[in-house]
């Protein structure tokens, strides 16, 4: 048994929230717990567990408190939840999240469409949130995802220059970093390079994680492109969760198991243990009877004589 | 309409070898030629069109004569075809083809199980295939394809310097050039980098192409990586066609409609009209009634306000 070396990249789970709340059915409460500590035993160590939003809008986060409480009883892990506004953000902050994710549309016409806001309102919304945070839980980290970077199915293009303005106002507006999402499946691997790049010229350490979605197939060479422009951190759900790849607009977010076998392939370390985090399917195909479930690495297997953390040659 | 640029990476299409002789049914002569010339039709300029095996082996290819013959009509078009040892060269050079592949793994254990060789012995196979080229064909070119390059289902890790070695040894023995190919979908992006890196160091101009797999989901990323390290003719088969990528063992071609959108949202050119592509998947899909069909890009649809060819902001 090799021991583990020290992560190099962190996996930020989102099933739990991004995909839980993208699939009609609701997981059962006691299903999420099991899968969330599944996911921790497989060593992920930021998981964003649940969105604090009206139940009455999404009622398969209707129980996010109770999964909070949940996953904060599980040593290390940091817990995460998406809040859309600052009545979410106080919700979260009373449940005992560690940090919060804050979505803000890069694109015009998809902020208006999604929360009924101006990209202004919304940063606005971050200086509230941060504000409120500063007054009664300055340990909590806060993380505006700018949505849309990479293209938006409403207005098509979204201006690089306008997407990385967002992205310094969140920041100057009081979150601790601002990342990317290509919540379309709209990006490409030099695009991904320029922005990052860009990004990190102007933030430094405070930009945020990449999430990529794989809905042309690019997801993997996506995140790819932003580990070789510096980027470290990169969300990704179990098993595809949060939209069909194979449908027309869906989200189809980059596959957790297929994210983490091919860093490890490369000896990038992700601290997340293969066969475990294959194990943490059960709980949740078990949770979602009859939800599809995608995953290349699952389905083929492992290469053989494949040793995690091995040297490679 | 803009004026297409010039393609800076040759797309070579292999569905019509490697996709057809890896499903049961035989595509009738007559959809061959329909898809090929589909194929053509999209801006596709490197065809593998068929393989010159004993038709009792291969009874999908018993027709290779004629598509040969059919493709030869196409103006511009190189057509390759893969042949196993010599004879299957004699017959393709009879045929009139451009191009001749001719596999040589890298792994011991696949040479035998695959074709009862040793790699030695294929490597005299491909010298005397280059003394029958350079006696009846000159203008023919060979390239050797070393297939296991990145790993196999049999011996697991193959030695990178036993795959550059024999890359090295087939074009010593009069290839024009070696590919790599990662036949059973084990290859990295560090790993592919590490080793076009050496084949190009050690070949030059004489370094093939990457033939890459996307059986655990990291065929785009490969290609990215190799493409990264200057490598600028890629195999691809339309519709992933060559192995079902959710079955454990199979082949999974990476999908030539994901790699022409991946390169050409990037801005490099390849030279492949994207819709007359997706158009090229109906005769493929009527050849081959009931055969699954894979990509991601003509499922979702191209991104909109996505005009190929357009400067990138």
């Amino acid at each position: 048994m090799l021991k583990p070396p020290v992560p190099q990249v962190l996996i930020s789970e989102v099933g739990p929230r991004d995909g839980l709340q993208s699939v009609k059915t609701t997981m059962p409460t006691d299903y999420k717990k099991r899968w969330i500590t599944a996911l921790y035993d497989a060593g992920l160590r930021e998981i964003e567990v649940a969105s604090f939003v009206p139940a009455k809008l999404l009622p398969q986060m209707a129980d996010a408190a109770e999964v909070v409480r949940h996953a904060l009883t599980l040593p290390g892990l940091t817990v995460m939840a998406l809040v859309p506004n600052l009545l979410g953000a106080q919700a979260a902050l009373a449940a005992g999240v560690h940090k919060l994710t804050m979505p803000v549309s890069a694109s015009a016409a998809h902020s208006l469409a999604n929360v009924r806001k101006t990209r202004e309102d919304m940063v606005e919304e971050v200086r509230a949130i941060a504000g409120l945070r500063r007054e009664i839980a300055p340990q909590v980290s806060l993380e505006a995802g700018i949505s849309t970077a990479f293209g938006c199915t409403l207005q098509g293009e979204v201006p690089e220059d306008e997407v990385i303005r967002l992205a310094v106002q969140c920041v100057a507006a009081g979150a601790d970093e601002s990342g990317l999402s290509d919540t379309v499946g709209y990006a490409n691997p030099a695009q991904v390079r320029r922005l990052f790049r860009r990004l990190r010229a102007e933030l430094g350490e405070q930009a945020g994680a990449a999430h990529m979605h794989n809905t042309r197939g690019l997801g993997l060479a996506n995140c790819l492109a932003a580990y070789e422009e510096g980027v470290r951190t990169f969300d990704a759900s179990l098993g595809g969760l949060g939209g069909c790849p194979h449908a027309p607009g869906a989200s189809g977010n980059v596959v957790t198991e297929d994210l983490v076998f091919m860093f490890e392939a490369m000896g990038v370390a992700t601290g997340v243990n293969l066969d475990q985090l294959m194990a943490a399917r059960v709980p949740l195909i078990a949770g979602l009877p009859g939800e599809p479930v995608y995953g290349m690495t699952p389905e083929a297997g492992l290469p053989k004589g494949f040793v995690q953390g091995a040297p490679r040659v």
